[in-house]
C-alpha cells in the first residue's frame, strides 16, 4: 500500500451561480486544481455529488465532467453518501492511489442546488434520511436536526443562545475567506433574533444551500516532489457508518460513526485529538458541531458548546474549527462540502489561509457527515517538508 | 497490489417485486451471497444503484443497506455510473481488496423500478444521457438508442429482422434461468411482429425495466481457500469512458469505451477475444449487442449481427453471449444489472449454470454499459483450481 499526498487544490466561490451550470462549476474547480498541481492528465476522476439527478435531471456525472474538462476516456465515476459525498469521493481516490492501480487521481465534489426547476430540493435533502421510517411522516431534514437539538438542550440543560458561539466563529472566519458565501460577521444579538426555521433551529444555526465545486489532486507521496514543493500528506482516511434512522440509534445524542471513524483515523496517524492543530468539522447545524466535537474526543459528552463559549474554537484557541467559515458561512453545497473542507485544510497546512491562518499548523483534521450521522468520514492531513 | 477472487454470489429473481422494498431486495441478495461465502461480517460494502433518489426518494444507500443487513458501522458507500453502476461498484470493491486496505468486501447492485410513485422513471433513465444537450430536446433513452440503430441499419444496409437473433438467443437462454424475468422462448415471427417502441426498436429489441438485486463477495485470492473450494479469480478489471452525448463522439456507431476497456482488460489478463469462453454483454437494446461485439474484438465493424445470424452466440457457438438470458430476458434492473452479469459468469465458471452451462468454461468476460456507451466496464474472470 502506497502513501498518498495532495499536490493540487481548486475551488469555486460558494454561492448562487445562476450563470454557471453544474458541469461549468465542476470544470472551474477541476481546472484550477490541475493548474495548481501542474498536470494535464489524470488516471481517474471520482465525483462526489448528492442531488444532480433530482435537481438537474442529470446522472452519470463521471464521464460528463471528465469529457467537459478535456479528460475524455479516463476512468470516472460518481460516489454518493448524502452530504458526505465529497469526502467519500476523496476516500475512493485515496484507495485508488494507495492500491497502486492509479497514479494521478482527481477527487471532485460538485453541487448545483439553485437549478431546482422541479422544487425537489427539500425532498432531495430529506432523501439523506430514512424514506420509509422517517421522511414518510413528513419530516424535513432540518426538522430532524431540530429534534436532535431539542433533545440535546433538554438533556444538558442548555438554551438556544448557548450555541451562538459556533455561528459567530464561523461568520468571523468567513469574513476572511474570499470564497465564502457569507463574509459578514454576526453578533450574538443577531443569532438570538434570527428567524426560526424549525424550533429550536434558527436561520443562524443552519448552513445555507448553495452552488459550488471543490477538487484535489492526489498522487503517491514518493512522486509528489515531481509536481510541487508543498505537497500535503494524507495521514489517515477512515469511514464509519451508523443507522440511517436517528430513532434507531443507541443514543440519538452520540455520533457513534464519528467516534468510530475518528478512532480509526487517530490510530492510522498515530496521534490523538490533542495533536490536531485545527478541525474542519461538519457544522450543517450548530448542534452538529457540538456532537462532532464530543464524539471525536475534543470535548466531554454534553460539553461541546463549552468550547464555543470559552473561545476554544477560535483561530487562536485550543482547537480552531471552521477556520474558513465552515458550512455555516462558507456555505454548504452538499455534495461538494467535504472537499471544500479538504481544500481549506490544505490551505492551512500550506500557510495560505490569509487572515484565517492558524499559526504553525502541521496537522489538520476534516470530518464530513452524511444524514445526521449515518456516514462519517474523517481525514487527517500533515504538512510534508520535502 | 493483491490478486482478488470472488468467494460468494447472491441474487433475487428479476421481476416486479411489489411485496419487497429496495432494502429488502438488497438484503435478499446480500444475505444469499454472505451465506454462499460462509461469512458473517465484511470490511466494506459498495452499492451500485442508479435511481433510488428519483424513484424511491431514498439516497444514502450505503449505510441504509449495511444496517438492514446486520452490518451496522462498516464502511459503506454508493457508486453510480448510470446503467453501469453495479460493475462500477464491483470495480471499487476490487480496488479496495487489491489495495490491501480491505479484506472481505461486498459489491451489491440493487434497483427498485416499480415503486415509481412520481412517474419519474422515463426522466430518470434519460438522466444517463446529457440533460443539457440531448434530453432537453425531448428525447427518451430508448429514442436515443433508436437513432443509433437507425444509423446502424442505414450504414450497413440491414433490416430490423437482422437483429432478431440476439433476442431469440436471450429468450432461449432465459428459459433455463429460474431467476429470469422472461422464461419463455420467442420465435423470429414474434420478434418481427412485436410492437414498435421507438422506430426501429420494437418491444423484443428492448430489455424490460425490473426490480432486482445481485451481490458478490470478494477477498484476496490467497485467502480464498479459507472460505470456499470454488473461488473465481478476477483476472482483469477495466473502466473507460466516452462523451455522454452521442452526437459528440467521433463515430456514433463505435463504442470507443468498449474498445478501450476491453483492450485494457485483455492486456491485464494476457489474453485476447479468441480465449474468452463466454461473454455476458450489455444487450439493453439489440443494437448494443452488435456494437459491443464489434468494439470488443469479436466481430468486424458492421458485422456484429452476423454472429447472431450464424448461431455463433448460442451456448455451443464460437462466443456464447447472454447465456442466462441477458438484459433482454433475465431483465434489466438498471443499477443491479452489472452484478447479475457477474453472478451469472461465476455460475458458468463454477459449472452451476444448469441447462445454460457452457461446456468447459474457464474464462468468462462481462461488459456493463452506462448511457449508450459513456461508461463501459469490462471484467474477465477465471476458474481457479485451488
Amino acid at each position: 500500500m502506497r502513501d498518498v499526498s495532495i499536490i493540487g487544490i481548486g475551488q469555486t466561490p460558494v454561492g448562487e451561480h445562476w450563470d454557471r451550470s453544474l458541469r461549468h462549476l465542476a470544470y472551474d474547480a477541476l481546472a484550477a486544481a490541475m493548474k495548481d498541481a501542474n498536470i494535464e492528465w489524470a488516471d481517474a476522476l471520482y465525483v462526489g455529488n448528492m442531488l444532480s439527478g433530482e435537481i438537474s435531471g442529470q446522472a452519470h456525472l463521471g464521464p460528463l465532467i471528465a469529457d467537459f474538462a478535456g479528460l475524455r476516456g479516463i476512468e470516472a465515476v460518481k460516489v454518493e453518501a448524502a452530504c458526505a459525498s465529497a469526502a467519500a469521493a476523496l476516500r475512493q481516490a485515496y484507495i485508488g492511489v494507495a492500491s497502486g492501480l492509479q497514479d494521478i487521481v482527481i477527487a471532485l465534489g460538485v453541487e448545483k442546488m439553485t437549478d431546482d426547476v422541479g422544487s425537489q430540493l427539500t425532498a432531495g435533502l430529506a432523501s439523506a434520511a430514512d424514506a420509509d421510517y422517517e421522511v414518510i411522516h413528513g419530516i424535513t431534514f432540518v426538522a430532524l436536526n431540530a429534534l436532535i437539538m431539542q433533545r440535546y438542550m433538554y438533556q444538558y440543560q442548555l438554551k438556544r443562545e448557548d450555541f451562538a458561539g459556533f455561528a459567530i466563529n464561523a461568520h468571523a472566519n468567513g469574513a476572511g475567506n474570499p470564497n465564502a458565501m457569507f463574509q459578514q460577521p454576526i453578533r450574538k444579538e443577531d443569532f438570538i433574533r434570527s428567524h426560526m426555521v424549525a424550533d429550536p433551529i434558527g436561520l443562524l444555526d443552519a448552513s445555507p444551500m448553495a452552488d459550488g465545486a471543490a477538487a484535489v489532486i492526489l498522487c503517491p507521496t514518493e512522486q509528489a516532489r515531481d509536481f510541487t514543493e508543498n505537497a500535503i500528506r494524507i495521514k489517515a482516511s477512515a469511514v464509519a457508518t451508523d443507522s440511517l434512522s436517528v430513532h434507531d440509534r443507541r443514543d440519538p445524542l452520540w455520533l457513534q460513526a464519528a467516534e468510530d471513524s475518528a478512532r480509526k483515523a487517530y490510530r492510522q496517524a498515530g496521534v490523538g485529538p490533542q495533536d490536531i492543530d485545527f478541525f474542519e468539522l461538519h457544522d450543517a447545524f450548530t448542534v452538529m458541531s457540538a456532537l462532532s466535537l464530543e464524539a471525536s474526543g475534543f470535548a466531554e459528552r454534553g460539553k461541546g458548546t463549552w468550547l464555543a463559549r470559552d473561545g476554544e474554537i477560535c483561530l487562536e484557541g485550543r482547537i480552531p474549527i471552521t477556520t474558513r467559515g465552515g458550512l455555516k458561512a462558507r456555505g454548504h453545497p452538499v455534495g461538494a462540502t467535504g472537499l471544500y473542507q479538504v481544500v481549506e485544510a490544505v490551505q492551512q497546512l500550506r500557510g495560505e489561509a490569509g487572515p484565517n491562518q492558524v499559526a504553525n499548523a502541521r496537522l489538520g483534521m476534516t470530518q464530513n457527515i452524511g444524514g445526521s450521522g449515518a456516514t462519517i468520514i474523517t481525514h487527517i492531513f500533515e504538512r510534508l517538508d520535502l
